[in-house]
Order: structure tokens, then sequence, then C-alpha cells
């Protein structure tokens, strides 16, 4: 089978079913994300990044696959339960509500606004909604407004370290695009190159050629538990962010860099014993906080067959296809659950599930079926370049 | 050979020379814990907990084992490094703090001021010291006035499920004791009444026999991730807590019902697949959110032999010995480390160290040594009583 036609069967034929039967909650709106192997609800707390990124999902599938009412519905739900119970009265987005919208924990966490505003501009896309639209600008305003201290009040650290972190600039790298219908198009190509210089420049290493995930807030390396964090991961999902950068602005010297980049975090992130991606790293090969640092786990491998496809897509560089090869192996004999559906989230080491869930409090309708679409596109291209040779 | 000489030997012969030898800061003060296999430092913070907990150690070997000039060093070079750098401006205590002294994180956890206490009252006794003394009973006095908001500002919870938590009635029945010889006899004792209604009718269930995490402010369960939370070697801990009170009391209904309690948490925690403790569990068998859920850990073993050991003393109940057998035949195999000294802290679910390192962020010189010097005295106990009859 073509490897278009393994994605594409995947996403429609069993993760959305399975999202589309399970997660639904009819009462309130919104989704439940909690989902045990077999689909059946096992918690009701709506975490808000979950919410925002199964609105986007379902919007994304309307706007860029097919114009299905029934994806709209389902985008329109989570996106007027967002929007009724998710913000407090300064437009920050709670981390946690009950099921009927009581907010359980406080907006501490900028990732809640991020993936909340990427929703919002990709239902109003969908739904042609100035009022999700203008939603979308508010927050995106407030995030950066929040940049320089994102957990603002709820802040532990003292400032006597004071560094900076990765994800930040990785995620604006994405969002910016994903609001670009409803952002002034100069602030959009000043986000990305400030956000490519600093994914590229500063937390990309040139001694290494790894990513950090924290450094001083100069740029320069940390040595602490904080300092020190690699997580593989993160540095291959940020890399296809930049290679459609690189696509859309025609950069071949950037696609360069993030296709060795990949070639780089793979190599250092690989397990070589059991096989899969490191969870987390310490860069000094100290032993790090984590201690799921040896998992695998599902949006890693999802994220760097992405990177992998997208690279080989745009380089046919032999080694990128290596690698892709021996992460499909991977991915696909470990992660998908052939008897009750979907895709499992955390293997242990040796890459047998030690939780069984579908879903729960980090894991939604977002990783697996954005990548499957993704990858599906993908090898389109790959293989329709293939056919017209 | 007998089980106290074993417990006495790997305290004197391995665990202490360990820590004496790798772990000490002689420029700055206080104690390295970041030390790897070999005992190498490689990261210097230094955690408020673990600094607190050293200092009560080496105090606490002072005044119950031996009056070693050495030791009572060792304790004051962490006690005056925690009086000059450990507290802010309202005496609450730093989280963490550079090796030189500079504070890291705030002081939004209150087990700081818990072990701090517990580290200045030990060290009072210890040197005769007033002014350890006071530091102790202020910052006790302070532990009681953050109680019921332990978090303060960097509490993220918004209150729509207002839990209360079993660790700081668990600690305060440990703590109090602590510091007796400062507290006023009557503030002691109704303490304690207070902590033993809270560990023995509100956090344990009549109707499992288990000790939940967490359960709501009027003391009925929650059915959410932390009301379902399970941490079976908190509540083996406590159980040896609950056992010295019914030891001073005199109570053996108390005392019987702890021993239950114990055999309850093993048969209900036991991995029965490749043994060992699991560190958390969800009372409804969902799945825990916490990815390290399957490991087995040092504390908890070591926790629950002394557990076991003691109730074994106060009972002689067969089925406590089957459990001690078990348990010591899991924990001596599988955490000392025979060829670099001391034990590992974290193991996977199979029992193979995943790290491997003696000391960082939670792990320091306290559990290990403490539960060998326990047990060391119980067995004295057990064996002597055997030699009489």
């Amino acid at each position: 089978m073509k490897y278009s036609t393994i994605y594409k069967s995947a996403l429609l034929d069993d993760v959305l079913p399975f999202w589309g039967k399970y997660s639904l909650d009819n009462e309130n709106g919104g989704y439940f994300t909690c989902l045990d192997q077999k689909g059946k609800v096992y918690d009701t707390d709506k975490f808000v990044w979950l919410q925002g990124r199964q609105v986007w999902l379902y919007s994304m599938l309307y706007n860029e696959l097919e114009k299905k009412d029934y994806w709209l519905d389902v985008a329109r739900s989570g996106m007027k339960f967002l929007r009724k119970y998710g913000r407090d009265d300064q437009g920050n987005f709670y981390f946690s509500l009950t099921s009927d919208g009581r907010p359980l924990v406080q907006p501490y966490n900028i990732f809640s606004d991020c993936f909340a505003a990427m929703a919002f501009a990709q239902y109003a896309k969908a739904a042609d909604d100035a009022y999700a639209a203008d939603i979308a600008k508010m927050t995106y305003r407030n995030i950066l407004d929040r940049r320089t201290a994102p957990k603002g009040i709820y802040e532990k650290s003292t400032g006597t370290r004071a560094l900076k972190n990765f994800a930040l600039p990785m995620i604006l790298s994405n969002l910016v695009l994903e609001l670009e219908h409803v952002l002034p198009s100069e602030q959009v190509e000043s986000t990305l190159d400030h956000c490519v210089e600093e994914v590229m420049e500063v937390f990309l290493r040139k001694e290494s050629g790894l990513i950090y995930e924290n450094v001083d807030k100069d740029g320069t390396l940390n040595d602490s538990f904080d300092g020190r964090l690699i997580n593989p991961g993160h540095g291959l999902e940020a890399m296809w962010f930049i290679a459609d950068i690189g696509t859309r602005r025609n950069d071949d010297k950037l696609i360069q860099k993030a296709k060795n980049t990949v070639l780089r975090l793979l190599d250092y992130g690989w397990d070589d014993t059991y096989g899969g991606i490191f969870y987390f790293m310490d860069a000094k090969g100290y032993p790090p906080q984590q201690l799921e640092h040896d998992q695998k786990l599902w949006w890693v491998h999802l994220e760097a067959l992405v990177a992998l496809a997208k690279m080989y897509e745009l380089t046919e560089c032999p080694k990128i296809w290596d690698w892709y090869d021996r992460v499909h192996q991977y991915t696909w004999t470990h992660f998908p659950d052939p008897v009750h559906g979907e895709w499992y989230g955390y293997l242990n080491r040796q890459g047998h599930p030690h939780l069984t869930l579908k879903g729960g409090k980090w894991k939604g309708c977002f990783h697996v079926p954005r990548a499957l679409y993704q990858c599906w596109k993908t090898f389109e291209k790959i293989e329709n370049k293939k056919t017209v040779q």
C-alpha cells in the first residue's frame, strides 16, 4: 500500500471515527479527552489545551480537506464551550474546567492561550465567524503582552537564574501562520523573522547541533537541570515548522539547516537498545530530573515522521529516507492499537504501553490526526513527483 | 547474619560513609545532593527539603546513637547554611538555592518549612542551641498559620474543587513529636489527636481500607484524578508514624488498625507480575496522571520495611512477617549498589535502575539512613525479646 493511503486510511477510518464516537460531550458542549483503551470516558475534566486543539483539528479538516457539516459542528461545539467558559475577566484562558465549564485551574499556562488562539482562528476561517476571529486576535495580543513573563503571578522562579524557554518561540513560529488571515502581514513576517532567529540561532547550538529547552536570557548555555535539558521530539516538531517557513520563503539554506538538525536530533535521541526516541535527555549525560525520561511518547514519534516526510519531500536526502524508514517501522508497530482503535500514547522504554489510555490530560485529538493528515498530504506530493518522473 | 546487624552495617559501613565522603560542600556549607552512581557531584543546586533532612539525620544520629563530634559538625554546616540563606523576609523557606545560597525557587512548598523545622529542632537538641530551637518554633508556628492555604499565592487551583491533602496531617503527626522539646505539651497532644483523626478516620477509608491522597474539605471522596490518587508508600510511611503514636499512648486499638492498614496497602500496592510496590495508583483502576506510576522507588520500599518491622515488633502478627520477608527480599536484592555503594532510587517496573543516581532533587541523605536506623533498632528489640524467651 502507498504511504499516502496508509496515513489517509488511519486518519479517516480509525482515528477520526474514534474521537467522533467517544469524545463529544453532547450535554455541555466541548470534548471529553480522558478516554480509556476502548474509548470509555474515565474522567470528565476539560483541559483547555486539548479543547482548543480539537476545535482546531476539526476546523482545519473542514478548511483543508472537505466542507463536511459534521466536522464544522464538532468544532463549533468546542468553540462555543471555550468562548463561554474558557477565559477569566482579563481574557486569559484557564488551564482546566469542569465538564460544565466551571474553572478548575487558573490561567498559569500561556499555551492554553496559544492553542485557544489557533482554535478560534481556524474556526473563524471555517465558519466565516467575525466574533471568533476577534477572540483569536485578542488572545494573540494577550500572548504577546505576556510573553516575557508567561506564568505571571504563578512564576515560582526567583529570577536568580533567569532562563528563557524554547517552547514559546517554537509555538509562535507556527501560531503566527495559523493567524495570518487575521493579522497585519508586516506583523506576520517580523514575528517569523524573530522566531526563526530564536529557534535556529539561539536554542539550536552551533557547537552541538542540538536544540536546548532553556538558555540564559543573553543566549548562553546554563549548566543546571533546566539548562541541560534536551527534548528531541520538541526539536523535531520545531524543524517541520521551520521547514514550512523555509518553503513559504523559498529559503533553501534554512531548509537544509533544519534537515541537518533533524538528522542530528534523531542520531542523538534514538534508543539504540530498544528503538524509539527518548523523551528527555541531559546534554551532559547526567541523570535528568524527569522520571519519565526514557519513555517513548506518541507525539514525539509522530512529529518525527512529519518532519522526516517533509524533509524528504523538500530535499530527497537519502539519509532522511533511512531515518524515515526506521522511525516508521518503530512507530507503526508500537503505537496503533489494532484491537480497539486509535493510538497508545505512553510506552515504556522497552516499547510496551504502560498506560493504555487513548486520551488524558495531555493526549487529545491533535497530534495523531494532525500528523496523519500532514504525512498523507506530504506523501501524495512525493508519490506524484515520482509518477511524473 | 542477624537482621539488626545487616541494617547496622549498611548504615555505618556503607550509607553514612558515602554521604560523608561525597555530599559535603566545604566551601559554602550545606550539602550537595545531586550525586551520580559513583558519588560524583553532577549538579550543585541545593534543595531545602534535602538540606533540612540531612541536618536532621546527622543531628538525630548524634542525639540517639553516639555523641560523635563529626556528626554534629556535619549537621552544623547545613544548619548554618539554612539559617543564613534558607528563608525569605517572612521566615518562609525557599524551595531551592544556588550552592552559594542565592534563592532559586520561591517558598511555594510548605514541606520545605516542615523539614527545616525538623532539622532545627533536632540540631537544637544536639547542640543545646537556643537560636536553632527558636527558629524551629517560629517555623512550626508559620506552618500552622499556612496550613489551610499551604501554597499561598502560588496556588493554581481556583477553589471550585477544594480538596485537602493527606501529606500535611501525615507529616505533622511526626513533626510535632520531633518538636516536642520546644512546644507546650498540650499543643503536642492536641495536634496528635487532630492528626490521628485526620489520617485514620478521614484519609483512611472504611469501605476500602485504603488511604487516599486527597479528599473533599468535608471528608467525602472526590471522583477526579487527584481524588482517586493512591500512593501506597505514603500510606505505609504514615502507618509507622501512627504506630509510634500508638506506642507512646499505649493505644493497642490504634496499633491494630495501623497494622491492618499496612497489610491492606501492601496487598493493594504490590506488583504481582514483577514484584515491588507501585508508586501511584488510581483507586478506580483508571490510568493515573503520573507517567512514573509503575516505577519502584527506594523510599516506598524502605518505609514499608520500617512499617513492617515496627508492626512485627508490636503485634508479632504472622501475616506481617510474611510481608516483611517478601518486601525484604525485593528491597535488598534490587536497591543497594554493591559496586559503588549506597542505594539506587528509581527502578523501572521490571526492577532495573532507570536512573542510576544516588542523589538528586528529591533523593538525599534521609530515607535510606533513617530507615536503616529504624530497622536496626527495631530488630534489636525483636531479637532481644526472642533471646529472653
